[in-house]
């Protein structure tokens, strides 16, 4: 039994520090929502006060926030920054999908004050999150990796060991880039097949049959109707959102420019998902981008 | 036993004929270079002195030509066109990769004159024909589809009835308009991970266990190394080239154009096999992309 | 003094034979649909009963057509092909806007039999097609394009030699390329800058004294009431419509597919016309693709 | 006669400042280069020993960093901030092209302390800022722009007032995005007549005077020895660097991403100039793009 810091509740975080608390840790749970502290309470997480009162005693500290600003700010250069306060054999792992530089130079920060921390970004939605299901990619040192993996599996499926530092948001981008790749791809083809008269789902059964087979095909097929229980059989409701997508490729756009690596690809599925989000579908499932290509 | 013509024995057409003749068919072959139909006499199939010797008795036509003007020719615009002397009882299925306009021109002048001619192009690449494990798309009406299906399996291990004549050859652009947009893709995450320090296959690893699973990543790793036996590990020869990827994109340009399908990432993808064709690599397997993203 | 046939009298056609009437040509007129006939003999042509009329005592044959296989039956292949009824010594002058491998076949067929064939597509409009200000591209050699110049110069200003035959063509679908790429370029980089604040007007007046500087931004800008006159300032009505913007951008896919020569650009602007034709914009002028980039 | 504080005198900043000095003006010019101090000393500017002395009596600041990080630490974060020490009646003028963030954190922070900072990016190049030809594109309120004109005009020809502060730099990116489409969208439409055929100078003439005329056609031509002195016809020597054209395509990104811009056509020539530089034409001028197309 560990006793866990949890930073950060809403739509992820809420429920991985659940599971956290299922699986018989003490989860000291912190949020500037207190509405969302009550829901983990009464899964029997305990309240704190704030961030430096939820890490005081804690051995790891997990936090769950939406962008990089939020992560420094939390850890470094805030009013109590978290490193000041926590202890030095804790392991600190940030599950948030931020960019890699800020992840880097936290990274760096910590390791100059003897800290332990890594990145450990997740891939799995909200459904994942729910069921213990997701996939973590972690960037860490070995030992540290060792360290993290058991409370990582009471929360998700896949822990990956990315590589060191930084690696774990590093391998999100690629992911994630690849994703909306394959998602935007996988609908024009399909929207290719139907408008020159073939069946969606006869045309599905037959690319993920041959090479053109991939995860959108697989488990997530944009065209309703063609797959029960997936956002596109749901009016594109729940799952991962337009706006979501659109922020990791953003990402991944940085991490090219930083490192000059061509992504033409990703660039051009990253201009699909914004005209969709000029639209008004930001919040839609991603998987909507099917509408885009479809006739009025 | 059934007599079969073959006509075009490049390739593909090849090994596919000698697997008939492996099941046990009749096989008339025909190709106009004497060399490849001596090769598949050799393996046991019988030569013919031209296409309209090959087709006179056959039950079935099998051609696998480069383009939609070869098979247009064939069987109606050329000197002695075979829609002349084939028999009415005879299918004729054509396996050529070709555009969808001309099977259904080709389609619609056999349907006039009571002949029975279907599209089933194929997937799977020369491994796939010498295997035996192609993947055929089939255009064709249900009767059709039962009746070449028998025939077809001594070819292939999925045979796949995509919908009416035509059908087939649409299903064809769809798939392997995705397996470009797939291909750079997977391609365009490992290079953007490798220059970010990750190490390729466990990059792979990471992104075949999350949503950027894909064809790719499971069976043709682009990337030198990290998958045994494919092209990449073999400095990109064999397979299946630059130059016919490039073709079947241009195929599937036409049909969005006809169709006025929006098609953003195969367009994408098209470019990108294009720049790589104008340095020299037509003739490389189409992983090879994977070398226009690296750094000199 | 010439005698001129004028087959296709449609929004460009008929223009521009009015335009030769009244330059004081004898013009014969014919097109498919009667009414358009007789509107330019209401301006002082003389009716043709067909096509075959029209040309017989002609000194110049100028066709204006749809597409490729309009002119390949109409100079061929059709019922009554004019090639084998045109004089010797006639000028052929086509002005449609057609496939360079069409044009190339024509011309060749034409050259075989000794008849002269030009191809000479021109930009411009249907408000330079009524004001006698169009340029034409024209694919000729010497002797022929100084026949034609004088001809062409009663509907036109710029009268540009491209090159040999098919020159034209080949000209006016890299231009109209290039245009489609100015034409996305500037609504985007405007819509990000008004979405960022600053004045559309402003902008694009900052943008022509910069290297931005382009056609669109000179005398077609994009952006509704910046300029008065242009299509965006009347709704994106009148002008060049989406749908032959479209068309122009798939002859241009193809030249570059024949000729495996790299479009990026050209496919992107492709992919953006055909996103926006599929919302059932296709009659609107082809500027109103900045609508694609605006918030709902 | 003003007294100027000149900081960062490099390619650009060094030129600039001699034409301040031409002009009449008391320069007091620093750099951390020693070497580029001397250079305008030599020319009649004053050395300053640091940024800080360079300012302290200064009616005018203006800077010429690389990037939004130094002009941040110059003016706030650094070691000593030039905020700190600034006259207050000073106008401070940025002329480096910078992130649009940046710009406006920076401003907003001279608005608290009732500092006067305006950004002032130029566009024109070395060529440019020698002759003092540059173009500003200035981002300030009404009377900043007044009192910066007659100062910007000692070293440009255009003083472009594009908006409220940050409206500058925005200006700049959405200028230089669309420079980035002009010269891809020319060289690929150049590429595609010359491979059919045309000559490169008969194709750009016939383009300029067509729908397709641009910049690049006009004063920049990137095919070899179309126009003489441009990079083009001294082998991609001198001009624009590769290296600052993605950069600035990267700021164009950030920006879209922050504003939810859809940006496919600049993202395209992002994704093309990453390519080329890829293979170390970093440091070519940016018209050498060309070559990207070309077969080898």
């Amino acid at each position: 039994m560990a006793t866990i810091a949890f930073i950060g509740l809403g739509h992820m975080g809420g429920p991985m520090a659940i599971n956290l608390v299922k699986a018989g840790h003490k989860v000291h749970a912190f949020d500037l929502v207190d509405e969302l502290v009550q829901q983990v309470v009464a899964e029997g997480a305990h309240p704190a006060a704030d961030a430096v009162d939820a890490v005081t005693d804690a051995e790891f500290v997990i936090s769950m926030l939406p962008a990089g600003k939020h992560v420094e700010a939390l850890y470094v250069t805030g009013d109590r920054p978290l490193f000041d306060v926590v202890k030095k054999s804790a392991l600190i792992i940030d599950s948030s999908t931020i960019d890699a530089a800020t992840a880097q130079r936290v990274t760096a920060i910590a390791a100059e004050r003897g800290l332990n921390f890594i990145d450990a970004p997740v891939s799995g939605g909200v459904g994942g999150a729910i069921a213990g299901m997701l996939a973590f990619m972690v960037g860490a040192d070995d030992a540290q990796f060792a360290q993290a993996k058991p409370i990582l599996e009471c929360m998700g499926r896949n822990i990956l060991h990315a590589g060191g530092h930084g690696a774990g948001q590093i391998a999100k981008a690629c992911n994630n880039l690849l994703l909306g790749v394959l998602m935007t791809g996988t609908c024009e083809a399909l929207n290719l097949g139907v408008k020159n008269g073939l069946a969606p789902a006869v045309l599905s059964e037959i690319m993920k049959k041959s090479s053109g087979n991939n995860w959108a095909l697989q488990l997530y097929n944009p065209y309703p109707g063609v797959m029960e229980h997936v956002p596109a059989s749901k009016e594109y409701q729940g799952g991962f959102m337009v706006d979501l997508m659109f922020k990791d490729l953003g990402l991944a756009m940085e991490l090219s420019q930083q490192s000059a690596s061509p992504v033409p690809m990703g660039s051009a599925a990253r201009a699909l998902f914004s005209l969709h989000k000029a639209k008004g579908n930001g919040t839609l499932d991603f998987s909507s981008v099917m509408r885009l290509y479809q006739d009025q």
